[in-house]
């Protein structure tokens, strides 16, 4: 969106405040959300700590974002798209190897945002229908990849079974990642993407034709 | 517990209710709520429809089972147990072999007890610690059996990176039981078991060594 956004949490000046539009506020108020979820679960994510964060009145951020609710939403939403785009597999190599790379981004992204993927997960699974949207667009958008072909072919061949199949991959992804995360078993992060990325190909090969 | 049961969900009748000592009686309770759970999630499960089935009044309920949380941990538990005990591998074939009868077993339970199985999942992963506790100690029964030694060896090997890869596994397992339930896409059930229990070495051998 162009907004000029700083890496820090420290509170804005009034100075560089005053040149945002309401639009632009808001959205650097939701990049905040994000930052903050990284280290803390959703539950821990109140407007209370957002406006201390972002140095502004609780009475403002309730103008920006309705309630807790449509906050929250708001906020996973903007995560949700954050890690689509940071996982886009590069327009170079062949199929295998860009899938490779949208693994160690996937990889990375949960490490670096773990508390709050976690409570994404967590809200999702748990019954919070909007999140578990968000939740399965998400999950939709990064499993399409690996069907989307080009002049070099696909990574897996799209059929009903194979769908079904990369859902399960996916639910495995997830659960190697987390488990990892918290105990990683003596394996590197280059081993853990290089199992995430072969078993893909490992589990189509044994899906009924 | 050698507690007689009868399959239908009608109200015993009095004179074999007085035959039962408390804690068959309790036993039986719980054996009710896991079937009404085959159909229902734990939300609707309640006291009440569990105190309707059996025909006994709602404090003679709490009598038995305290609260609703415990009344909802116990049969939660009774169903962990059910599970593990109805996917039990059995002692003849080799590993393989005995997979795809406990696979074959586990697809036919959460085709069973699919509303209960489904609201287990989510309320694990939707942060009630009890039911997650309960949760994990099932799915840890369930994996540590492919790690079982005997004369005719083990289904995978036992390595700190081949539990990890059995969790992704599991993971797996779950969802795509889960989502063929929801679309079969077009795979019969025997296709299903067959691809759950062959995903297994097909992901062991991509563990890094």
């Amino acid at each position: 969106m162009g907004v000029s956004q700083t890496t820090s949490s420290a509170p804005q000046s009034p100075g560089s405040r005053t040149r945002l539009s309401p639009e632009q506020r808001r959205e650097q108020l939701l990049d905040l959300g994000v930052r903050l979820l990284a280290t803390r679960s959703l539950d821990e994510l109140s407007i209370d700590s957002l406006a201390e964060e972002a140095g502004i009145s609780r009475g403002l951020l309730y103008h920006y974002f309705g309630n807790k609710q449509d906050f929250h939403e708001a906020v996973v939403r903007r995560a949700a798209d954050d890690l689509i785009a940071q996982t886009a597999p590069p327009d170079e190599g062949d199929p295998a190897e860009r899938l490779l790379v949208s693994m160690a981004a996937y990889v990375d992204y949960v490490v670096a945002n773990h508390q709050g993927y976690l409570s994404l997960v967590r809200a999702a699974a748990g019954g919070n229908e909007t999140l578990r949207q968000i939740y399965e667009e998400a999950r939709s958008a990064l499993n399409g990849r690996v069907f989307r072909e080009d002049d070099r072919g696909t990574v897996v061949p799209d059929t009903p079974a194979t769908r079904l199949a990369v859902r399960g991959w996916s639910a495995m992804v997830e659960e190697l990642v987390l488990s990892w995360i918290d105990d990683d078993r003596g394996l590197t992060r280059e081993q853990l993407i290089e199992l995430l990325a072969s078993a893909l190909p490992a589990l189509v090969a044994v899906v009924p034709a």
